[in-house]
Parts: structure tokens; C-alpha cells; sequence
């Protein structure tokens, strides 16, 4: 393949990843001035993962954990977001999910789409320590949401004190269970 | 210190980022829909580096890179976006934007505020091959942005072949020289 060629193909993966910036999260700004895009959401978890890596439970490649977190997303540009708190047909979720990412990561060259790939896979499967703390931290950005506006989608789904321990505490736990137990005493105020 | 007072900080400043979301650049998003903000242009010149990092003409430590570029805009929330291409006071804008390095990274807990702050200072300063590489592709992804918005602050700010050549080309060029050279036949297409 000619290095344009290749080139080419790179450039258009990204341009076509622009139009997560239009796909929107249930979760609001910290401020509530709007919800919030799945774009901004990637670079924000990727510095949550940054920032709080020490609190993994196991040893992680931080590093690997963020290029997770930076392609986690990317297939919600045909697939979009499902609210945590809502119901939906997992099934075909899934479906449309693979669906996606066989589309956005193939517009790379082979080798790269691939890689690609086999991190969102890894991601999604959740059975590695880089895959289970990465998953942890993006429960958490969600969290801290809500908390800061006021129950934000803990409102608008109706979610309990327990629904919230089962849904995301657990996952939060198995990667990052420090950050939970400190949130927990913020959440036990907010429901109290 | 406590876990608990290191861990509060580090979460403090993860909810002060979340206002570069609401920090507006002069580029558009690839559809000319809206305005593009630092937070999910952060995200998008992070995985631009992931994505073309094979290009760099020096050997780079990708991670590096990609954690520089998380966290490079974050004075903007305080020091705001100047577009390349506007007239602004450097000095000034340079004085502004250290001393909201100073009140951001100094949320966090010392040994990382430290960290953060260097690897901020090393962008800035681009002498070394993974700053260099990093403030290449951050040029890099506004271009994209204008040649598929119909010119975008080209248009805005009368920008002329020369300018974006000395402006923008002679620093990609720094870090990316064959990402560069490819764009130039995109760019003399529209200029011509």
C-alpha cells in the first residue's frame, strides 16, 4: 500500500470520529448547562484514568487503559447511547454495536483496524485488569455528574439507592473499589 | 494525608475540567453544525496521535504524547482559546495562561499537580521529539476541520496560502512532515 493510501485512510477514520462530538450522553454538564456529548465525555474519562490509576486494584498499563477509553465510544456514531438506568434489548444493543465498530474501525488500514478492534473488544468483554479499571472509571464520571446537578439522571430514570449499588457500584468496584467507597458517602447523603 | 483528602483532590480537579467543555474554539465541528470546545477537541487530537503517530519523523513515546494532549488545553479554561490566526497579545496571553496552570494542576494532590504541570511546561516549551510530535498533530486537526467546513477561520481571518504555510505548515512539519505534505495538495486545492 502506498503511504498516501494509508494516510488517507487514517484521515478519514478521523474525520468520520468527529461526529461523536454530535452523539448525545443522558448525563448533564457539571454546571447543567447541557447534556453532554460523547466526544467531550472520552477526553474526560481518559484524564479520570489518568489522574486516578493509583486507585486501581490490580496492576494496569495506564496507558493502554486510556487508548481503551479514547476508541470506547466511537461506535455510538451509528449505534448512540444507551442510558445505563434505562431499558433496552442488550441483545441488539450488542448487535449494533459490533455492527459499528466492524464499519468505523474498518475505514482504517487493516493492521491498524485490527488493533483497534481487538482493544474495543477487550474493552468490551471486560475480563482484564486494563479492561475492568477502565470500565470502572467510566461508571464513575457519571456519578460525579449526577452528584454535581442535583441527581441529574438518577431523577429522570427513578433510580434507587440500591438499583445504583447493583448497576454501577458493583462494576466500580471490581476495578476502582476506593473511589466507590469514597463516593458512596456522597451518594448516601444525596439519598438520604 | 489521608487516602481520603487525596483522593477528594484529585476528584476536585476532575470536576473543574469538566468546564473545558464549555471553553468555545474558533473551529467547527467536520459538519459546520456548531463551534467545537477544547474538551472534545482534546479528545480528537489524542486518538489524531494514536492514529498517526507512524508518521512522526522522530521516535516518540505515543503515551507521552497522548497524555500531553489531555491535559494541554485545561488553562483554557481559564485564559480562553486564541485562535492561531487572530491578533492577540502573546506575552499576555502566555502570563494568563501560566497562571491558570498554577490554579488548575495546583488542585491536585503535590507529587502530581508536579507531574501534570511539567508535562504541561514540556508542551509549551516543544524542544523535546514527544512535545513536538504533540503540537504537530495539534495543528493538524483544524486543518482537517476548515477543508471540510468550506474554509472555516481561513475565510473568517482572511487567511492567505503563505500565512497558513508559515502559521501552521512550518510546525507540523516540526514533528509530522509526511502528514503535512499530503495536506498541502487538500490546501492548494482550496486556495487555488
Amino acid at each position: 500500500m502506498s503511504s498516501d493510501k494509508r494516510l488517507n485512510q487514517q484521515l478519514d477514520f478521523l474525520i468520520e470520529a468527529d461526529k461523536l462530538k454530535s452523539t448525545l450522553r443522558a448525563t448533564s454538564l457539571c454546571d447543567g448547562s447541557r447534556r453532554e456529548n460523547s466526544g467531550e465525555h472520552s477526553w474526560h474519562i481518559a484524564l479520570y484514568a489518568m489522574t486516578l490509576a493509583e486507585h486501581s486494584n490490580r496492576p494496569i498499563d495506564v496507558s493502554r487503559v486510556i487508548s481503551m477509553l479514547l476508541i470506547h465510544d466511537l461506535v455510538e456514531i451509528d449505534a448512540g447511547d444507551v442510558p445505563i438506568h434505562s431499558d433496552y434489548d442488550v441483545a441488539q444493543q450488542e448487535a449494533t454495536e459490533r455492527a459499528a465498530a466492524d464499519r468505523i474501525f474498518g475505514l482504517l488500514p487493516d493492521d491498524q483496524a485490527g488493533h483497534f478492534r481487538a482493544m474495543w473488544d477487550e474493552f468490551e468483554a471486560a475480563e482484564t485488569d486494563d479492561a475492568i479499571f477502565a470500565k470502572s472509571i467510566d461508571r464513575v464520571q457519571p456519578v460525579i455528574s449526577n452528584l454535581e446537578t442535583g441527581g441529574g439522571t438518577w431523577n429522570e430514570f427513578n433510580v434507587t439507592a440500591d438499583q445504583l449499588e447493583s448497576r454501577v457500584g458493583a462494576k466500580v468496584c471490581r476495578g476502582a473499589p476506593a473511589v466507590w467507597k469514597l463516593l458512596q458517602s456522597r451518594i448516601n447523603l444525596w439519598f438520604a
